[in-house]
């Protein structure tokens, strides 16, 4: 059997104890800010084998491995990042960590505000990417890395891979960008809207005041449309066509007939149970605000004009949430500034969901990439 | 300025005076039945120039026209009928009817079931394509029509025009089939699924019995996820792309941003005064069900066995709802029976909505398919 790595959780606080806190987009200031974060694998001795991972829009820390005591499930990209695989702990410092505007342990909605004593909810401020990514930088300054041998990310954790891109440029060794974009589609911003409308509209979210009593049903809609979007119409058709659940004939009522709608169900009865519901809207609301043209007055060449690093960017055949014509537009940016660009769209039948399925195609790819990065 | 041509409102009841009322799939009789329809244009003497319009899921019996006291807004496909239009009404006697189920003018879960002298609501039993399609056969006699010229639906309308085909081969002449399908894909079964959980887990939706208190929260929610199924990514993109609503720069919190929002926001909001919640359960539900392979073992080939009638079909090239593969399942099905068929792919990058907007090269094929029927 496979060992997993063991993963170490750390929490980094700043600002309101005298340093600084982390000033955002929208004009404020957060403080005090904790970032929870795990790391795998060993930094070694001139500090030059950090890679960093950043997550999707429900993702936490815990990218991969167990907990020292034992303890600790799967983490979101298990087959991606352990002894051999293609993020090798024995080779490489594996960092990921919680974006603020979450709820797995970094600051977010639902942390406690110093003014008033009790949770921001919806006064907590709106962040961006930027801010999300500035977060970031500051818990590498705390862990005394000048440059990430790499950083990677799928959807919006290759947003924030972009973004480090652009804004870090001296920081950041080489990128490692699948299924992602380099500004949210209307489409995207569409689904988006529609399920923070179910959350928001929910009598139970109460203005973002739900306290114990969660509005689930809203959040649950908010995470049936969005795992529609992460799959594909062909992937549908592979795992459930139009087969029904436990029954040979339709119920004529409005109960579950089909095993597609009993797989949403579950999926959205099971991400209440893990996930805050105000954090959905922070994190969603990032993504649409994602847009890294306007850096470059509109044009995403002029925007990765400072960039210096290697890219490696992929993108999966039927993903049409991000879809393959996104990542070949930042491919074209990029070799408009001259850098250099590896770029491969993955045959895969799963849709969005791929960059967390396609793991041996995937893996080839990091490993070799990484590989030629060196360590 | 282009005419209107005048459309005669009918109402045709059976049921509950004696006359049988209609058997459905669930194994109840519904009884009475209401029929709103339509018509214009003028049955000529061997009564051999009837066409059958066919509405889709929010659609009803006000296709085209003005009435006789010079009211009536614009019908849902103003642009295909009317004199010298491609459903010329100085040539043909159209008709179009109110789908059972439906909350238009025919019987639906707002009617009042005669047992308790209350509205149905959700008593009102889970009807189906093949139910629809025996209520519109009923009609039929009614109007004295042995043979319709021509039946012609888009999306929802097709499948009514496929179920046609099948259940009354000798009653149709031929059968004009847009943007439809053969049985719904797993996706668009997810998506009603979604639509019909925002309605039911909205508290005013009260099990079905709202009265003038209506769950519009929950229906907007199932509109707008509709209406970002009826479009495409592209036209997304020339629509409305990134813009910002009235606003220079974002508003960093959680209202309109996006151009893509206001539209939504606004077809949910408009759509909750015409449509009733629970019909729109029952019409989406009856979508989900339809499947004519069922008719042939699982196998569509087999289900168009009975199938005499010549046929056009159409789809649009960025249709994801109800994309072009499923009408070539059904041209491949109606070809392995000898069917004469004619498909064409039109190239359009309005997505499933083309159906509603591509009157010009739809008018064409549908002109061209007509006149070819002769009259």
């Amino acid at each position: 059997m496979e060992e997993r790595p063991i993963a170490t959780v750390g929490d980094f606080s700043f600002g309101g104890d005298g340093t600084e806190g982390l000033p955002l987009d929208c004009g404020k200031t957060l403080s005090p800010v904790n970032i929870r974060y795990e790391t795998l694998g060993e930094l070694n001795s001139d500090r030059s084998n950090a890679v960093l991972i950043l997550h999707a829009l429900t993702g936490d820390a815990h990218v991969a491995g167990r907990y020292a005591d034992g303890s600790g499930k799967d983490g979101w990209w298990e087959g991606m990042v352990g002894p051999g695989k293609p993020f090798d702990t024995d080779k490489y410092f594996i960092v990921c960590s919680n974006i603020i505007g979450g709820c797995a342990g970094s600051t977010g909605p639902s942390s406690i505000d110093p003014e008033t004593g009790k949770p921001y909810n919806t006064r907590f401020p709106v962040v961006t990417i930027p801010d999300i990514v500035r977060a970031q930088r500051r818990l590498m300054e705390h862990l005394e890395i000048d440059r990430w041998l790499a950083i990677a990310g799928g959807s919006m954790g290759g947003m924030q891979a972009l973004q480090w891109a652009v804004s870090y440029p001296d920081a950041v060794g080489s990128v490692i960008a699948i299924a992602t974009t380099a500004r949210l589609s209307p489409q995207g911003i569409a689904f988006d809207w529609v399920g923070r409308q179910a959350i928001m509209g929910d009598p139970k979210w109460n203005g973002g005041d739900y306290g114990e009593d969660v509005p689930e049903q809203g959040l649950a809609i908010a995470r049936m449309v969005g795992h529609i979007t992460y799959l594909s119409d062909e992937s549908m058709h592979r795992k459930f066509g139009r087969r029904l659940q436990e029954r040979d004939n339709y119920s004529f009522d409005f109960s579950r007939d089909f095993q597609v709608e009993s797989y949403l169900e579950h999926q959205g009865r099971r991400f209440v149970e893990r996930f805050d519901a105000n954090s959905y809207l922070y994190i969603s609301k990032a993504m649409d605000y994602f847009d890294l043209s306007i850096e470059g007055g509109g044009d995403i060449g002029k925007a990765f004009a400072s960039v210096k690093s290697p890219f490696i960017v992929v993108s999966f055949s039927s993903d049409w949430l991000f879809p393959p014509e996104h990542s070949k537009e930042i491919v074209k940016a990029l070799r408009m500034n001259n850098v250099e660009v590896t770029y491969c769209d993955i045959e895969s039948a799963y849709g969005h969901d791929a960059f967390l399925l396609e793991m041996d195609t995937l893996g080839r790819l990091v490993s070799g990439f990484l590989s030629s990065r060196g360590s």
